[in-house]
Parts: C-alpha cells; sequence; structure tokens
C-alpha cells in the first residue's frame, strides 16, 4: 500500500471542488489530476489546490496507472460511461449522486465494480452526517418503536435550476427534482430505515412552470443563468405513495411550484414515538410517558460530511473494508426512481422487482 | 305550500343542536318534533326551542303527516336505516355526513330518494362557506390557469374523537379520520374543481396509536371521554393518492400521530397560479407577472354555513330547485374512500367504477 | 368550622358561569347565592345549579349570615364598591382580575381586607395552571441560569371584545388590552420569576382601529356584538419597557392591529438557558452543553385551573393558608398597570413607587 | 470631469471585495488602489480585479492626487480619522456603516465634509434595495394611513460574529448587535417614515452568553473563527423603545439568545392599514375594505443594491446631486444609538438633542 492513494477528479464544476477540498483534508490521498472539459476549468482547480495534471481529456487520468481512485463528477449522462471506464482501468470510483440516468446503467455499473473487484462509491453524502447517525440510532433502538408510516417533502417555491441546460434535459440528467432532489430523501430514508425491500409505488410528475422558459418567473437560480434556447423537459413537481415490505412512504417535491412553501424535512411515524428531520442537520424526537407528551430536540455544529465521505472512500478502498456508500446500498432507490418515473408515465402504480 | 315547513330532527347531539339552531333561524321552517334514544337529550333540545314533541322513538317523527322534512344526525350506522325509512314517509332528507358506512349504502340512499322524488340532501356544509365559494369562482375563472394537482391536508397531533366510543368502531363509523374528516376535504376539493372523474386510488391507513386505549397520550379528546373498555378498530392516520380525469389529488390525514403538527388546507396548483385554502375560512392565491410573484389573502367574516345550508334545504324541499348539497354531487367522494379503504386493505392501487 | 363553606356569585356572565362549575366541584363549598343585575340571568345560573336563591340584588347575597364567601364576577368598575361592600360584610372574597379600576382602589381594597381579617384573592388563574408550577420550579432550580430579561408577547390580529360596550369604555373597564390580557402575563411573570421589584416603565398605548365603530372590519367578536353607539375610548395597541430589580422585561400587546400576526407567549432569557412558553399551555425549555445545543418540549392534558383556583380559596379562606392569590402578590402588577397607563399619558418613562 | 473618477478602496476584507465588484459594475468609476494593512489581503483584492496600486498603507492612495473618491471599509474605529484624512485629502468618501463609534466622532466628520465640501456618503445600503422603496412610496401615499406605531426585529439563536475580535471588542467597534445590525433598520425605519425626530429612547443591552468565550455554544460563525483569548465586552441583545415626533418605535435585536428564533423584519402599524417587511425583500401590506381583510405580498428578484449604491455614488460626487446615502441622513440614527447605549448604561430613558 502506498503511503497516500493517488486521486484523480473528472468534473471541475461547483460538486468537484467539493471533492477536491475533501481530498486536500484526507491525511492519505493525494490530488493528482483534474480533468474538465473545460481546460480553463481544470486549470483553475489545479492551480488553487497544487495539483500536477489538468486536462481536458479524462482518459489522460484513466492512463495513469500511478492514480488508484477517481472522482465522477460530470452531469448524470456521463456517470455510466466514465465509471465503466474508469473501473475497466483499475480505478476505485466515488461517482456522485444520482448513479446514473436509470437502473439498467447503474446495474452495469455494479456488475463492472464486482467484475473489477474495485470500490464503487456513490455520493450519498448525507450518510456521512452526524445527524443522521443519531436518527438511524434512535430507530435502531426503539426509541419510536416500529416505524409504520415515513413521509419526505422536498418543495420549494422558485428553484428551477440552470433553467434550459443540462438539468432540465431530460437525456442529460435522467429527469427532474425527482432524480436531483428526491435521491437524497430516497437514499436517507433507507438507510435510517435499515433497508426496508421496495415494492411498489404510485407517483406523479408534473412539468408545468417552464413550459416557456422566457416566462418562468424566479427569484434566483442556482447552477447557472437560464437558458432562453435551451430544453425544460423534466418534472418540476412530485408526488408518490410507496410500498415496502416495512413502512409506507409517502413523498411531495417541488424544484418550483404556485404557492410559496420552502419545505425540506423527513418524518418517521412509530408506534411508541415519531422524528422529524429537518433536512440538513438537526431533529425533533416525540414521544410520551404516563400522558405527558415531549418533545426533544439537538442541534450540533455541521460536521463536514464531504470530508467524511471522502475520507471513507479513501479507507474504504485501501483497506478493502465495506462501505456505507457502496453502490449495492443504492440500487434500491434507484429501482424506486425508474419505478416512479414509469408509474407517472403511465398513470398507474407500478411494482417494484431488483 | 303550507305558510312554513314543518320539520323534525332525529339525533340531538352536538350536530342535532346545530341543526336545530339552524332552523329556528329559517323563515318558512318550524320544528316541530326531536327524537333521540336518550329520552332526557330530546327534552333538553325541545325545550330549549320550544318544540312541541319530544320522543325516543323517531318513527313518531315520521308518522306525522304534517312533517314534511327531516334532518338525520344520528352515528354513521344509522344514515342509512333512516334515512331510508324518512323517504318512505315521504319526507325531504337532509342527512348529515358521511352519506352512509359505504357507497353500497349510499347508492341505496340515492336511488330510494329518487323513487320517492324526494329530496336527499347531505352535510356538506362547507359548500356553503362564503370562501370556498370565492375560491371556486377564482379557479373556475382561470386565474390560475389550469390545476394539474391538488393536495389536501387534515392533521393533528393528539385528536382521536370519543376513544373507544362508536367514533373509532367501525361497524359504526364506516372507518376513522378518513370518512369523518376527510370526506369533508375531498367534498371541497370536488366541489371546487367542477366535479372531475375519480378514477383509481392508492391508499394506505394506519392505526397504530390507539391499540391499547389505556396508553394513548393525548391532551384533550372531544365528543366524549375515553372509554377504556371500547373499541377502537379504525384508522387514525392515511396518506393517499388519487388520479381523476382532471388533476392529480394527494392527501394526508391524521387524528393523531407522533409529530406535533396540526395542518388543516389544500392547495390547489395551476399552471398560471396556486391556491392555498387554510380550511375553516380564507386563502391565498399566488400569481406573476412580468417577473415578479404576488400573494393576495382575503379573509371575510365567516357566514353561517350551517344556517344557510339549511335555508338552502328548506328552500330546495318547498320548491323542487336542484340543491348544491344533493347526494348525487356527494357519491363520488363516497366512491373515493371505498375506494380508499379497499387499497388501504388489500396494499394495491384501486381503480374507481361509478 | 361549618361542614361546607356557603358561597355566592355577584356577577353571572361566564366568568360567574365558570366560578359556579368551580364551586361544584369543590367538595368544601356549597353554591347558595347567585346574583345578576338581570334577572334572568340570576336564574338560569340558578336553575343550573339547583341554587336556592337568585336575585337582582348583590345586597341580598352579602345580607344572608349563613354565607361565608362570595365571588365577584361583575365588571371593572364593580370590583371596588362590590368587593368592599362583601369585607364589610364579613365575607372572604375571590375578585376576578384585574383588581379594580386602578392602584387606588386596590390598595384601599386591601387595606380593607387586613383591617377585617379576611381573604381578599384575585383570580389570577393562571397561577393554578400545572405548566406554570412546572416553568416556576424549572427557573427556581437554576436551569436557566439567572434571568436578564423577560419578554411577553399577547397580540391577536382582530379580536377587540364588545366593541362600545363596558369593556372598550374606559370609565367602566380602566384601559383596553394592557389592562384585560396584559394583566395576566405580568401576573405570570412575576409569579415565575419570584416577585422582583418594578422600578420604572415606559409605555405607549394606541387607540387607532376602532375611532369609528362602524368601519372597523373583524372576523368574529367575543364578549357580545359590537354597539355603533357605545364608546371605544381605550387602547388596542401597547409596547413598552419595564425596568424591575432583577430582569428587564419588554411586552407588546394587541387586540387588533393591521398586520395578521396572533401571538401569545412568554420569554425568559437566562444566562444558562431559556424558557419559551404558549400562553396557555406548555413551554420549551433552551439549554446547551458541550456545545450542542437542547430543546425540550413537555405537554400535559390542561388541569382545571378554574376549579384549583376555586378549591384554594375555599380552603384558604376555611383554614387561614396563605393564598398564592392573595391581592397582596397581585398589588405590584397593578402598580406596573398604572405607571404603563401614566407613561403612555405622557410621552416619558415613570418611576414606580410602592 | 474626467471620462472615469478614479477609486480607492481602504479596507479589503469581504465588505471591500463587494465594494471593488461595485465599481468594476460602474461606468463611471475605475479602481484604482486598494489599500489592507495585511498587503496580501490587498494584493488578492487587486489581482482579481487588475488594479494598478496594491497598498499596506492608505496614505498612499490619499496622496494620488488623480484618485477622486475612495471607500472606507475598515472596522469601526478606524471609519473617523480614515473619513477625516480623506476628505482633507480631497477626496469623496463612502464609509461603511455604522458612521463611526459614536455621534461625536460622527460630527467632527460630517462637519469636515461640509468644510472641505465634499461628499460623505455612508453605506446605509437597503435604501438603493428596491422593496424599500416600493415601502416607502406604499406610505408616502397614504396606502396604510397614518403610521402610529412601527416595530423592528433582528434577532438569531446563535449568531454572534468573530467572538473575541474587533467585532466584540467595544473600543474598535464602538458596541455589539445595536451599531452591527440594528443600525440597519433603524436607519430603514427613518428612511421610510421620511425622517421624524427622534426625542427620546429607554433601552436595555445585555452581555451574558458569552463572558466566558470557550463556553459559548455556537452552530456556525461569521466573520471569522473565536479566538478564546480575545475579548467580548459589547452586548448580544437589546431591547428598546423610541419616542419620535412622529410614530413610536419598538425594538428588539439579539445575536445570541437562549431561545431558538431567528426573526428579521420590520412592521409599520397604521390606521388605515399595516406593513411587515422582511428583512433583505419583500413584504406584506394589510388593508380592509368593506368589512373584507386583505393581504398582498409582491416578490422581486433582488436588485444589485451594492452596485446601485456605488453607481449613486459615483453619479453624485461627480455631479455633486444630493445623495440619499448622504451622512447628514444617518446622523439621526447614530444620535439614537449613542442615547440608546446611555439608557441601558444608566437604567432609564435618555432624551435625544441633535
Amino acid at each position: 500500500m502506498p503511503a497516500k492513494t493517488k486521486v484523480g477528479i473528472i468534473g471541475c464544476g461547483a460538486i468537484g471542488g467539493i471533492h477536491a477540498d475533501g481530498y486536500s483534508k484526507c491525511a492519505d490521498a493525494e490530488l493528482a489530476a483534474v480533468a474538465d472539459i473545460l481546460p480553463e476549468k481544470a486549470e483553475a482547480l489545479a492551480a488553487q489546490h497544487g495539483v500536477g495534471l489538468a486536462t481536458a481529456n479524462y482518459k489522460d487520468i484513466l492512463a495513469d496507472p500511478s492514480i488508484g481512485a477517481v472522482s465522477v463528477c460530470t452531469p448524470n449522462d456521463l456517470h455510466c460511461p466514465m465509471t465503466l471506464d474508469a473501473l475497466r482501468a483499475g480505478k476505485h470510483v466515488l461517482c456522485e449522486k444520482p448513479i446514473a440516468l436509470n437502473l439498467t446503467q447503474a446495474k452495469k455499473m455494479h456488475a463492472e465494480a464486482k467484475r473489477r473487484e474495485r470500490l464503487l462509491a456513490i455520493g450519498v453524502v448525507n450518510r456521512f452526517n452526524t445527524y443522521v447517525e443519531l436518527m438511524k440510532e434512535a430507530i435502531a433502538s426503539g426509541q419510536i418503536g416500529e416505524v409504520y408510516h415515513t413521509r419526505f417533502v422536498f418543495k420549494n417555491y422558485r428553484c428551477i435550476p440552470g433553467l434550459g441546460g443540462w438539468f432540465t434535459t431530460k437525456a442529460r440528467s435522467g429527469g427532474g427534482v425527482m432524480i436531483d432532489w428526491g435521491v437524497h430523501f430516497l437514499d436517507l430514508v433507507f438507510y435510517c430505515l435499515g433497508g426496508p425491500k421496495p415494492q411498489a409505488v404510485s407517483g406523479v410528475a408534473h412539468a408545468q412552470l417552464a413550459r416557456d422558459i422566457r416566462k418562468y418567473a424566479y427569484l434566483d437560480m442556482w447552477a447557472g443563468p437560464p437558458d432562453p434556447k435551451g430544453t425544460c423537459d423534466v418534472e418540476e413537481y412530485v408526488s408518490g405513495l410507496l410500498r415496502t415490505d416495512g413502512p409506507t412512504v409517502a413523498f411531495e417535491g417541488a424544484w418550483a411550484q404556485n404557492i410559496d412553501d420552502t419545505s425540506m424535512f423527513i418524518e418517521f411515524l412509530g408506534d411508541k414515538g415519531g422524528i422529524r428531520a429537518d433536512y440538513g442537520g438537526g431533529f425533533t424526537l416525540y414521544t410520551d410517558k404516563d400522558g405527558v407528551l415531549y418533545q426533544r430536540k439537538a442541534t450540533a455544529p455541521a460536521r463536514e460530511m464531504y470530508v467524511d465521505e471522502i475520507v471513507s472512500f479513501i479507507d474504504c478502498a485501501r483497506t478493502g473494508k465495506a462501505s456505507r456508500a457502496d453502490i449495492e446500498h443504492v440500487l434500491p432507490s434507484q429501482a424506486v426512481i425508474d419505478a416512479f418515473y414509469k408509474s407517472a408515465a403511465t398513470g398507474r402504480e407500478v411494482k417494484i422487482r431488483q
């Protein structure tokens, strides 16, 4: 085992920068190369972190045998082909969420990782957030009894990202708010509940507010300014009901809606108590005893979840330890997303077979 | 046509008292008789309103040929048999919500009303609330464009009524929070949207918090104190997704849950704007123009909706005018409730055929 | 000591009814007489509780030597003369809040009670609410450290009571929202803090929204319908800052304001933690330890505080025990109210000398 | 008049960077020099904007006769001496808020600007925010009638900045949350109300939560990490009541408090309506007509208020037009702050003489 694992990053946008920051804080990793189709973005990131190689061609990274691991931080449609290339080049891979455009691609990636005996971790970064661990433990230890229903909400008033760009182009993103935001919540729910098996989902997806990109009123827009000549063929509003072999799960999400309500939370309803988690940090525990109702909330400084994710990735890659972000743990939520989109398209409940 | 229509009330609980108050304010009606299986309740209501006949046997009212109309204000399981008896005795009937225990009973009541050429109105009292009319008009006039999704929430932290009594006994009530509270919201949505045709529903119903009546912690309890020896076999939590030939509809409801959240509202999402109604009064209209986002809320004094409901019932009964509370307008929501319970019991989406 | 203390109630409005209910649940009391200037109100209350004497002249009650205690439940301007009469007739008195129209009257009542060696309790009913006791204990035991600031808010959007009637007529009420609602909060703060000595207050009082009674828009109105020919010469909005020999105290109140905000709460800010109490029941405790911030809320079923108030009154009257509602504990808040109105009238801070 | 006004910035921290960005977007200005006591900060900012001169000595900028205007973006204690130096060197000055440590310094600066016939603008940037202009117009046009009371709240749960550094050292900052956050709100209120004359203030200021810097629990901290060996001798909590020749004004503010409440808003209470402004953007207008209560909210994309502030400064400096940010408009709020601190220190209301 080398003193440090040399690492490359493919894709130097905002999330690529966060990975770079993580590697710089990881004692066992050395960021050795960065790639972006726009050379100036690769060069800027390289300059910032003192990285030796900046290239417009990610295959330059894969061709370097001294590099042991890579982060894939490109748009969703490139996750599958680049991850496959990296695995075939013998690299361990940390691929950003969502896994890919759909379950078929995801399974191909999973199979390739197994075949090559490489770690393929997915960027389900909330699994490395302190409060999530505390919630998971509270549930596992029976503090809220048997969980019979879960609900998650990821809604904003006006928050379509990069309207007209790759985020809103289905061929590049795989979908809208469900695959972009919903995937985080779904993964959290599955993680905290210890992996119930999804069975069927009934969902609806609406793409209404940005049919004419020019007429979409907004207050701010992340992921770049709107492109009036671009495409928006993905949903900005979803609602659904999921059945599992454990609790039932209801969800609603909106990148945008004509109601001024911004809500990001998860509720776990148990027969002895309940938990409501604010997405991003903190949760309230509801219990009762002898007829008195209690609420308890603890808030701790946010740990650096991105750093912990990177440290865990490098540790598991180096030692062969099992990773909590291994693609096999994330396949179920990709299966739900595929089934959700099929349900929304066909207007009926869809069974999930894995 | 007599100077005034003589009226009887069957069932002298809280809602029976409200009907009595309504008739006393209706110029064309005269409250002539009241019945309750508990004679002292009938007598008290009679004394309060100066009513000639107080009886423990509702058939005494039906046998009086001078009485032209009756209100049925008894527990849900009695709605169908008493309404059928009243129609057969030639009375116009205002039957409280829900119509009955299930759609089969409801259709039987509808058929009998047609056969006897009597008015059978249901107590969908929100249809007589001023702000509901304003919302309905706002939607009909296109102010929020095409409505593509509707959502209604009827949730409380600790609010199971009369635990152990008829409210929580399925054979007497037909169900829990869905048939008791949900029916009001469902009717409002159908009324405001101009009657879309329901097609399929996927729902879940949970009965968890009062499995042991003694252990249920609560802050207050309406509809009587808990009966620790009574029955609770109805759901206190529901969630569902309804497909119609118009908008999709999501809903969640709780008489009780282990999350301290009391929310009672309806959202109409349109492509040009949105409406969020606080249940009971007032709504906010969300629109945008030239890139600026607007919110507008109007709140008017609550009209006496119960009085207006009674006045409308008597007016339609006397003149033969169509009633907006006619049972035929309420059958679709009863059909949804039946399908919802079937979906919850079978764990799969259920198609609705009317 | 007689088996039961015979009691009379003077004033048979809503609050008089609540006292009657309390006495009926008090094992050591027997409600023997009720008086109201409107004979039908006295008779109705007497009928409901099986009371022997119903009279339009309260002096009939005072003249009955078998009656040992009375409740004074009349409008504020009658508190002082009726209480003095009752004390002089040798009765123990439970007088509703506020003590009287002003501090001068209050001191006269206090002096008379001392002279006659009778108990004069004031209807500071929140002192008999379970959660208040828990808060008081949490503060006394040092859980939030030293309290340096307290804030209380009693605001509604549209809630002027009985507009045009005695509530809004200064000569009959002594003032508006400050003396009617503020007095409850002020008493709670003083009680929970263990009686700090008030030193100075700077306040403002505004009477703006009902200058023309006909034009005041409202949603509902308690304490009777508006009287367009009546008087409104009291404030509906207040704000103030109170200095004591302990914590500083800020407050704001509104029977009505042109902002849709209904807030009723008290905040205790300590150097080790804080408490926010929802008026009426429940409070949240904020603390921190080792860098983690905690919130804890406990909610218990509302105890019957009016019953407990009555039981305590009768117990102290019979046994001579000290009462937590004794007028001497309530004089400081009356002193603050007097100084507040003086500050508002003169536009400058007013020192409080007791 | 030169084609462009050459400009220098003194102080290259976060706010200095915002000024640099503003000048770079101002057609009539050219950023020619930057100074910071830490040379690397000056150099970084110069590099980013292609500025010719980066210096550790601000007097280098003042000595350059080609430079016509400067921004003073240093800690509060340096505002006065550096502004005086700049005015004496013949520069127009845009000095960040607050004006200075106290009113005495502020008046000296005002006098020097008059003597030198230079523009001295203060960084009251909210005066350049679109929604503020809309509110000011709504008030001026009588939409809410006569404003009788105003209230502003600027509170956070855990938000002391740079604990132990200059922000919390009175000799360098002049005070805590009142002079840092309160000054913005006070200026907004005075601006929107058209400049009422302050007359007296009664206030309290508490410095409790960071007496031991090591024990202060927080979630995040802006303006740099805590310095456990530093000083914290400023207040983190304030409350006060201000009298003017127009409306009364109440306020409360907290950098930190043991209550989890983050609120930043201003309320204008008028006899015909009300306004509640969310600090930073958007406001709701409350009115009523014919007994119906209305609320209206408009939200527009945030204009670049810092750019508009800079553009206005340069325009007024070049043309001699009156500036809405001229120090003379900001002196009244500095007078209030001085009187507030005096009131808090002496425990009594303080008259304001200007």
